[in-house]
């Protein structure tokens, strides 16, 4: 096709030479990225189960919760649901079906969360599919460093500021590593200081305790600037539980997200039924014990308050059958995570799943892997996914160069969302520009071409589309190391978002004070 | 959860001494894998346009075919189609759609392709996605020369090697890298008797010109000891062709395609549709453009044979914004794969994708660029998954350790098209189990996993999910390296498939012969 080459090396000069190809967008230095929005899922789900299969997955969940029952280990939640009719003996409460499915039905099936930035507002549900970091990983691993080390705060910083930088990270998750130098009695303080300095996103807490949670939930309140009325008015932050697979709620995960339903908060519970371990070895009775145990806390939330935004999660996955390691991105989780979907849309809950490998650093076996995780988020309609940029080794480390490898991979699906790409008015089937150009000609000249060219085509910042020797010339880089320097580059780049300096101060003064006072007990 | 760990550790030791679990399947020495089988697509297609959308660009598509006409570069071909009744004007044929939709019809929906081993028989369409190996490449790269450089015959036969050890590999497509250490009058004679030596796997023949043709038609038949008669009378080999887009066929693709199609084999027609190069910028006009073009072919066989089987093809991708290079794998590449899906159904045609990507390395990119194009095979309902294993550099280089970490995705893609992983028999919710190991429990011990544990979950032969740590302790191993380990393992234990000995001295015999008559014209 040589006509075609020199079309393109022409209109190549053009641009350089500032034609009309020279008016491209422009966004930081360091990368040119997608600009922010929500991106809507407009591919229909892919279902595995046939109707009556839901109805069967839904039948052996109601089973689990009105013939086995789910351990409260928290008394107060315990009280509750006795009140509220549960059969309860001991901390084993068994929930009936009917008060399931009301209860359930209280719960909505979209809701905002309203962060420091209103720009950044979110809607979960509503078709809308969002992405967070990796959240919690105790480790910590980039190309400089080349091992595995404890996180620190300076790393969940760095880490802080991609979740910011990128666009198509629409949410902050837990800390994006584990900063093991800060106390644990007063590391919330200090994560979340950063978090709400760094970032204008929407805060999640963890549920470790009533002072953390309760901390958190003030500071956010402080950043907004707004007062207690106003916090409880919308949800402006989540927590996310995992239950104690098997059939267990622990006390400090109750704990916090009963706080958190109290006060209107978002609320994500994500059993980890881990199949073969904490869960039966077939992938429809993990996922059946999962949903068991989130719509038990589900219902609890809806009891304490009614209407309150809970998100069902999945995390559900296989061992690796030769070490009884856990497993990612496997075709069992991906499945599982589908048939979690249909159930989610079953029940009208919003639905979360991740971004996960087993792999250890960022090479080929992670991308396939966090590939199969991703697609099938996509697959079962996944309104939150978690851990979606910068998740290694099962979750146990994090990695800037994963990170911003993942958010390569997020904007493509984002780009893959866009209904234009099908586009087939008569202006896209193009048949008068087929015409035009004829059996001897090529498009890149035409009017057609060049009146669409800046936008018809998704325009990566990490994928390296040079040809091998370009690619040789440039320093054979590999995917990794381009990554890697991408993360220097950004850093140096970085401009943290605007914040009132007296709102600033005010989070300044509340962290000094709750240090002074010994922030959190740590005997959890 | 402790208790899962011991879990685990006991039942690791219990496999180790040999209890019930010990009882695995053994594959070959270098990996264990799959076993053979033709995969069905359960899944319901991703269709991204509405009924409308379909009806639009089949309009669009006929108007095409209709308006503008296709070039067939074949004089023969040109009297062919205008004794059928096309509209011809010089080399330009116009098809009214009448003539395109009853010639479309009377190609199958599905059909057999038989091969030297009637147990590697394929079975194209009805459900099935069958994977071939990367075809065409003039380079090759591996870890250990770590440079791009020209294909030998010695790096084609490994390749070959691999298309026939993987399971997951159903059919032989073209040389996986050409030897351009062959002499191109005599190439296709050594090649195609290292492939029907080294493997038993459906063959392929390129249409480059009458000798080419005939000769691969003749060893193929020579290596299945069968009578010209036997060769017609049921597919055994197929050809591909591309268009010389756009509207274009060139004439030796049409002389193949035509000899192929008067003895009955197998055709596949696959424009190399780039949009805003050769094809329209926006991809529904690439598509229709490519439509039009294959449909052509397809009109052309079906007069010539008509019930001859055809695969309809695509290949439609978009060029870089940057530099005008190819790229594959892109969000818009998947749109026109899973569009061209609903136009092949919609005519009632198999169809053929590929397995592609841009990155020159076997890394991050060059994973999550394939992994897109082997999705979009699976969402679009692909038949024929071309280059399934082994591309890099846009189709210019071939690596082994590419085609093996593709393997290991192709088999995921194998375990999740398998039904009983959604299983929801009452054994597979197994809500007796989860009453049984209650709240303190953990799985891995109860009969209900210790029954199901070997079978239960895809085994992996490539990705390492060891913890970092038991990961470092290992060397510390990348995947693609870990690939090149394996690619040197599997040609040391390498066992060609059976092969009658006096029909290889008849197969030495032909290229002999053919050898000494000259081989091929290499003027094209």
């Amino acid at each position: 096709m040589p006509d075609a080459a020199d079309a393109i090396l022409t209109a190549q000069k053009r641009r350089r030479t500032g034609g009309r190809a020279g008016n491209r967008r422009r966004g930081g230095a360091a990368i040119e990225q997608m600009p922010w929005r929500l991106p809507v899922n407009i591919d229909r789900p892919t279902e595995p189960l046939t109707e009556e299969g839901v109805e069967r997955l839904h039948h052996a969940t109601m089973r689990i919760l009105e013939e086995i029952g789910i351990e409260f280990l928290h008394p107060e939640a315990v009280e509750i649901l006795r009140a509220a009719g549960c059969t309860v003996q001991g901390e084993n409460v068994r929930i009936g079906r009917d008060m399931v499915m009301e209860m359930v039905a209280k719960a909505p099936a979209k809701f905002t969360l309203m962060p420091r930035n209103p720009d950044r507002k979110l809607t979960i549900g509503d078709g809308h599919i969002l992405f967070g970091n990796v959240s919690s990983p105790p480790n910590y691993y980039d190309l400089e460093i080349g091992k595995k080390v404890s996180g620190t705060r300076q790393q969940c910083a760095n880490l802080l500021k991609l979740t910011q930088y990128f666009n198509c990270i629409h949410f902050a998750g837990g800390y994006p590593v584990e900063p093991v130098d800060v106390h644990a009695s007063v590391r919330h303080l200090d994560v979340v200081f950063d978090k709400l300095t760094l970032t204008d996103k929407v805060m999640h807490a963890y549920s470790l305790g009533k002072e953390r949670v309760e901390d958190v939930m003030e500071m956010v309140r402080i950043s907004q600037g707004i007062s207690h009325e106003e916090f409880e008015a919308v949800p402006r932050m989540y927590t996310n539980i995992n239950s104690t697979s098997p059939l267990k709620h622990d006390y400090p995960m109750m704990d916090g997200w009963m706080r958190m339903a109290r006060r209107g908060q978002g609320l994500v519970v994500t059993p980890f039924t881990l199949a073969g371990a904490m869960a039966p070895v077939t992938m429809a009775g993990a996922v059946a014990q999962s949903l068991a145990e989130g719509l038990a806390a589900v219902v609890l939330a809806q009891i304490i308050n009614p209407g309150v935004p809970c998100v069902i999660g999945t995390f559900t996955s296989n061992v690796d059958m030769k070490t009884g390691a856990p497993a990612f991105g496997t075709p069992e989780y991906m499945r599982a995570t589908q048939m979690t979907g249909q159930m989610a849309r079953f029940y009208g809950l919003p639905m979360r799943s991740s971004g996960v490998c087993a792999a250890n650093v960022p090479d080929g076996q992670a991308m396939w892997e966090t590939e199969h995780s991703l697609w099938a988020a996509v697959q079962s309609g996944t309104n939150m996914v978690y851990h979606a940029a910068g998740w290694l080794e099962g979750g146990l480390v994090a990695s800037p160069e994963k990170f911003i490898m993942d958010c390569e991979v997020l904007q493509q699906i984002q780009r893959y969302l866009e209904p234009e790409v099908c586009d087939v008015s008569d202006d896209a089937l193009a048949v008068e520009t087929i015409r035009e150009v004829g059996p001897n000609g090529h498009f890149f000249g035409v009017d057609h071409t060049q009146e669409r060219y800046e936008t018809a085509f998704y325009q990566p910042f990490l994928s390296d589309w040079k040809n091998f020797e370009a690619w040789e010339a440039a320093g054979a880089v590999w995917t990794a190391e381009r990554a890697h320097t991408l993360f220097k580059r950004i850093m140096d780049e970085f401009e943290a978002p605007p914040l009132d300096v007296a709102i600033r101060e005010e989070l300044e003064d509340f962290v000094a004070r709750r240090k002074a006072e010994g922030g959190a007990p740590t005997d959890f």
